[in-house]
């Protein structure tokens, strides 16, 4: 069994619209030395597999095929073991 | 101005409906070694402070009050400078 980590952020460029709520948020709680926010979602996953490259390969394709939209995000896939 | 990142993740114990979302569709895609998934937040803020020390203790400060909920939240704090 292998676990690994997904992490999933918005491309440079795309606005995060809830990232910039919880900045205007900590703002009207008075944190006004926080200038920016951005949102990333990480999504960790057991897998029944030994072979870290395969596995690395499965991931990559779910990362395609469902975890994330090629036009928007960026993603990195992490392999802890 | 200093990076930091805060990640956000459910309890163990606490039911993650998005994690178990991913999980069917994992499966009706026909990745069946996939055993588990769960989802965090990471939530990237930029800080204008220049002490680490200081930093950390604000950014500990709104997790307590906005960025995280206790009851089922777990949360761990990265200065990245």
């Amino acid at each position: 069994m292998l676990k690994a980590e997904v992490k999933v952020e918005l491309k440079k460029g795309v606005s995060d619209p809830e990232g910039n709520n919880i900045l205007k948020a900590l703002h009207l709680l008075g944190y006004h030395e926080v200038k920016k926010v951005r949102v990333a979602r990480v999504t960790e996953l057991e897998i029944d597999l030994s072979e870290k490259p395969k596995a690395e390969k499965k991931i990559e394709e779910m990362c395609q095929r469902l975890l994330t939209n090629p036009v928007i995000h960026d993603y990195s896939i992490t392999i802890l073991g």
